[in-house]
């Protein structure tokens, strides 16, 4: 019955120029990955774009969020999820229904979620449930690219005011994020990339922490002051060695003597 | 060996001032429900407090992020999870788990997150899978008390604006929100209140529309035109109906005519 | 001309309820206070609102919304603002042009805005310009109430971890806030505010610090370990003793060794 | 004195990897800018950044904040600014302070804040007053590049539904962001970038609307449907046509009809 509607879509445009992104975002919808041969449901944020070519006055929206309600469906009903082993893979699952319901040359779909991460404490070997922001996006055009990004929370302790204090200095939590652009054929995991950042900080941080446990994130962060600047450099000299790809670094301390952050940033 | 260690919590305050909420915020994790004999999981944003005499300096933050994560790793553990039916029920559980542990006579969990519930949309009746935000607060004295809070998606097409157009008007997303307070007792299901704000609006909102779909809330758009004092008052006039304690109702227009939003809110 | 359009605010609603606040939100426009003699400018984000009863549909958005921007831009125009000596008074100047233009029982206007005081730094005394969150409500129904909200960053020495590490601690960015509802003829200077919470904290927050001020930052944090929960209680004494009216304060600490943050709130 | 100090910043790093940005970001502070020869004031957010060497372990946070602080404070003290007639221009003098205090071979200074413009209404000619969101960067490395950014709130009616329901359709707010990287001495005005985008949409929106005006903006509306696609193009037709430089166009609107939001971007 589609052909009885008006399809706006297919008219010729006033203005005749392409977009290389046009779409859906800030949807969410549920989603469910197998990963390492368990089941995990994901809430998150999507957003999923294809090209316009200069000749079609618009996209059809419905056809394409249509197909991602499928894939999204696909994902709820089905008991094991073979094909969605990681959000990277899921995403390349949404390309593919669109390929086959919408022409397009260029797809991108943009997963972002919460991973939680099962930690130990450093002393009392406790179980502590540590969450990450994550964010991956699949690109499609004539080969596959893949940016995953992740963010970590952490902390600095100041190296300059630790050596005019005795030793004494200004600490605070500090945000490091680490996005690596590869071929989707790379073999990356979120995972990793939360290590590399998580182990470059002052120390890394729990949700649970006894008094034996904070005591020795304490004297981890005095033993190991860095400023964002030795931070940066050490997630970018760390990626660098495992990951293959375009990789960018950007730390973010809440400075606790100032009202302002401060930043450093790198790519390579 | 907790013992060794020096308990400042326990030692007299300087300011001898009693603190009726203390503790832990914007804390997330995974939490799993059993709902109608289906589990979920959620990643919530979790508050969770106790009160503080004025005898004591502190409350010990680190046996109450004990106690959390324990009732929180219970939820993962477990394959059914017969006592959380409901994030009110999990609520509980946690001030459960805290009461064994660290004295107090007030506490606090609130757990914030997303809902997803499957809708069939108007006239392809295909289904759309829509995202809530709802949050759930449970506070325990010497009773017990929740909090629930429902924030839903609609539009509104204005009365006025189609009353001197010849039928033509502005329309424009538009954001409701209901939240009772009410005893733990008392029995209400958030679908329950998401479906009486979500009803009050000029027309319901899907993720999924075919062109048929889209149409019929059209249509639908334009035979129910409501100011934002419209929908405000539909949704009070409802909850009352339907829902007994403290009701608060708000909705947000985003305007399509100007930059600002417009508000309309009560209470009863 | 106005009487040629339908004005389908003042048609019977199907619904009868009253409501208490219907208006415009999240407006931002620009606004100009004489205080102390010196013209400072603001672009606040305003919200006003009036009762509706339950007798009418609506309220006349456009009236209201020109009685605000007449307000506004009278404060934009005039040299000097004899009667825009504080924000309240520029609340209290939009409330009484609504009064001349739109009937009500009730009238709220709420802004919100950041001021920049200058303060002295700690040793090397250069002029710093530190930034501040504020919010002024003023309440008009049988008589005035007023709103008066500050949101302060400061910092917090952990005195336990302190006393189990000998003398080391972990340190970290906190926001303090304080809100008082009062009459409004109450005499209450939002920079009093501020410096109650201010004063609060293990240490102030400075933008500009040379490293003989960082150095006496970090001494002044170790000298002055504070739970959130003595921050809370010391704003809160120093508000009761200063400040006439109903108190809330809420301190919340970005934690440096978790990713979650602390709170302590009390009211009187 | 300062050379009393250990000056932790100019030791060798452990790591020796050159990083392009680091310095002080969210700072908040006033500025005044002398444009058209009258004096407006801001509370912008700061990002400055320079570069670091491999050599050296740390930039001088202390003195490159104070290098901001000092140009900030000019801007306040100074009764005429000669020197600051636009954003970039401030940015400029910021950079050139900073010159004179820490050694670097490429600096960034980043500005965001709102701007307010006078309208006039469609069809009863009054003022309105809209706000913008705007950002300038200057990045000044061998030579001086910069980047201007606005973002205006408009609307859209979807020309689809309207050619399936005999001229009604669903109309929302949109969103339109308009990007330009250039070179410094490329003369091109915020306003006019503002001007580009609302000229773009359905219709450009008003703080203030008289019944008249609203009725004026409904028709425009219905008289010039638009996908966010076409929103798009036009921003981008324009742009190429009145501005030199590379630009990238964002169009985001807040579906009235879905949860979700649709986009469209394109650069050039």
């Amino acid at each position: 019955m589609r052909e009885l509607y008006i399809e706006t879509q297919e008219e010729e445009p006033e203005i005749k120029l392409p977009l290389p992104r046009v779409g859906i975002t800030n949807l969410r919808t549920v989603a469910k990955i197998n990963w390492k041969g368990r089941v995990y449901t994901f809430i998150p944020t999507f957003e999923v774009t294809i090209d316009l070519t200069e000749e079609k006055k618009g996209i059809h929206m419905s056809r394409l969020i249509e197909s991602i309600t499928d894939a999204m469906s696909e994902a709820i009903e089905e008991e094991v999820k073979r094909i969605h082993t990681s959000l990277e893979e899921l995403a390349l699952a949404i390309i593919k229904r669109i390929e086959e319901k919408h022409p397009h040359r260029r797809a991108e779909v943009w997963i972002k979620t919460t991973l939680i991460l099962e930690k130990e404490t450093p002393t009392s070997r406790k179980i502590s449930y540590e969450p990450y922001d994550v964010e991956v996006g699949v690109i499609k055009e004539s080969n596959i690219e893949k940016v995953l990004k992740v963010r970590v929370i952490g902390n600095t302790a100041c190296p300059h005011a630790m050596a005019n204090n005795q030793g004494r200095t200004h600490i605070q939590r500090a945000i490091g994020e680490l996005e690596i652009r590869t071929d989707f054929e790379e073999n990356i995991a979120l995972e990793d990339m939360i290590e590399v950042v998580e182990s470059s900080f002052s120390s890394p941080t729990y949700t649970l922490l006894k008094t034996s446990d904070e005591n020795a994130v304490v004297r981890r962060m005095y033993e190991n002051p860095k400023f964002v600047e030795d931070v940066a450099r050490e997630i970018l000299a760390k990626a660098k060695e495992r990951f293959k790809g375009r990789i960018h670094v950007r730390v973010i301390s809440n400075e606790s003597i100032h009202k302002h952050d401060v930043i450093a940033e790198a790519w390579a």
